[in-house]
């Protein structure tokens, strides 16, 4: 379909490659520059006139350049008469900052909605929202992907014939714990951290049999790593055999590389929702892609879309 | 009065000083930090219910930053019940971007002000726009501030009794040169560049007469400063005794610096509306104050404010 044009910006061009390729269309042509002064520089070099858009970029590190890059390509993008402007964010940046925890504190994640949609976007595509409440900031449509799909895939081809069970790092986490052990067919635990007394040190308590086990580690963000690594040292120390970790979106920001290679980790698996630097691949980061994923999700939709305007 | 809160973010924050010192008041108390990943995390640390609030900062680089700042600063301001929220924005970043000059060019300084105003501002203090058309970008109120007062006092002060003329480096700056030219008192030239033929080198031609003159050039924004260098040597190759430059926004990116050190250049007046770093201050840069403009503006604003209220 020649109205089906997908655009890369800086954050995952990679994936974005690997999306087009899928969806069996050409990357369309654009560039991202910076002007001297470090102003955003877009330049789109094809008509996109009538089409369908969709723009791959993740507003991971550093989140304002990859943000304001996807602002900018979206004004450009409206002023140039495109049809429909549907952003594909396989990381939704600011999206922990969801809600007033304190006094006067910015809910940005609802500020970064509010952003795309001033901008012009029609539509959002994203994948593992820190919280599914953030779907609800949107006033356009919102496509919200699981990653657990394609994290579990790995495991149960890796770890065919283990005795495993799948540990949520906190209470925050269980359902999505509860997920990939539906479909691994094992049980759960969940690390139960508690503070006993006021300024006494967090005592971590497991609910759960994971004596003999092989543990997985499941979260949504992994960022400075300090939790996860926590947890697969008290796993081990609590009688796991061995400890794997995974997520969806390997922030893995300051201490995260050396907390990881220091720790019981075996292996940790990762997306590639966010573009890991060269530097901060090694021999235990396993990454898994998701333009699969993505690829489906942009025909389904796109599909949807045509056969809407049958209709209008 | 106890309603006024000023709030400096991080690109100003000497200018900001003053400024809370002209009009006679302390500096809200709010952080402004990144979280490790490089997420924006403000804390404002003062009840800010039901005030008239100014905040100061430029979207001058890192612009993406800075304008991020303003913007979540913005959120967390309306979020914690201000009663107003005013942007004092000394440069107003992506200026330049003001128009499609190509075929699907964004236009991001339409875009900027949409995004203030879908944060929450309520009125905007600015200091010359690099296009005055940009007022018309918003729908709120808008106060635009005039460097040239400034600039011309300095010269005014500096060159007592010499044989001055203004010098605008482009067909786009008389307006700017005739205002200076006006308070000085003195005659007004313009470079008048041309190509002759296409694939054929820029003739720099002179309109007005600068014969042992002691030249001014003045522009709004002085970026890589190829402009004003170029225009300095003209300026002394036919004829004049000496060239001054001034602007009101050193932005002085990339090759500036060395640029005007090694130009004919013998001093560079420029005002604090973007916060010079240390390694860009030289001998031949003079730097002036618009705290004074801007403590003013904001007194003046706020006297309305008030008044206004005494009718609603
Ligand atoms: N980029 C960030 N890095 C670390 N903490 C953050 C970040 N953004 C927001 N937060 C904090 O994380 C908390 C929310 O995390 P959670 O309880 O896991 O939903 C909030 O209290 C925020 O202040
Ligand atoms: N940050 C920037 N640095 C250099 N040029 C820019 C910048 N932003 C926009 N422009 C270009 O500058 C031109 C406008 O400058 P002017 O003709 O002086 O108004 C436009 O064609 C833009 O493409």
């Amino acid at each position: 379909d020649p109205n089906l044009k997908v655009f890369s910006l800086n954050s995952n061009r990679k994936l974005a490659a690997e999306i087009a390729n899928v969806i069996g269309v050409e990357l369309g042509k654009c560039s991202v520059t910076r002007f001297s002064d470090g102003e955003i520089q877009i330049n789109i070099e094809e008509s996109i006139r009538g089409c369908d858009v969709y723009v791959i970029q993740s507003t991971s590190s550093p989140v304002n350049e990859h943000l304001m890059e996807l602002l900018i390509m979206i004004d450009a993008l409206k002023r140039a008469s495109a049809k429909t402007i549907n952003i594909v964010m396989p990381y939704y940046g600011y999206a922990r900052q969801d809600r007033k925890a304190r006094a006067r504190e910015p809910i940005t994640a609802k500020l970064a909605a509010n952003l795309l949609e001033t901008a012009g976007a029609t539509r959002v595509i994203t994948l593992d929202l820190h919280a599914p409440q953030i779907q609800g900031f949107f006033d356009i449509p919102i496509d919200h992907l699981m990653g657990v799909p394609i994290l579990s895939d790995y495991f149960k081809n890796k770890l065919m014939d283990g005795d495993i069970v799948i540990v949520s790092p906190d209470h925050g986490g269980v359902t999505r714990a509860r997920k990939m052990a539906d479909r691994l067919k094992a049980p759960i635990a969940i690390i139960d951290k508690r503070r006993p007394k006021p300024n006494v040190a967090e005592v971590m308590n497991i609910v759960g049999n994971i004596d003999g086990k092989t543990a997985i580690l499941i979260d949504d963000i992994i960022d400075t790593a300090g939790t996860i690594t926590l947890a697969a040292n008290a796993l081990i120390e609590n009688g796991a055999s061995e400890v794997y970790a995974c997520c969806t979106h390997p922030v893995l920001s300051g201490p995260a590389i050396e907390r990881i290679e220091n720790s019981t980790i075996k292996e940790l698996v990762v997306t590639n929702s966010i573009t890991l630097p060269e530097e901060k691949k090694t021999d235990k980061i396993v990454e898994l892609s998701v333009a699969p994923l993505i690829g489906e999700a942009i025909i389904r939709v796109h599909e949807e879309q045509s056969v809407s305007t049958l209709f209008d």
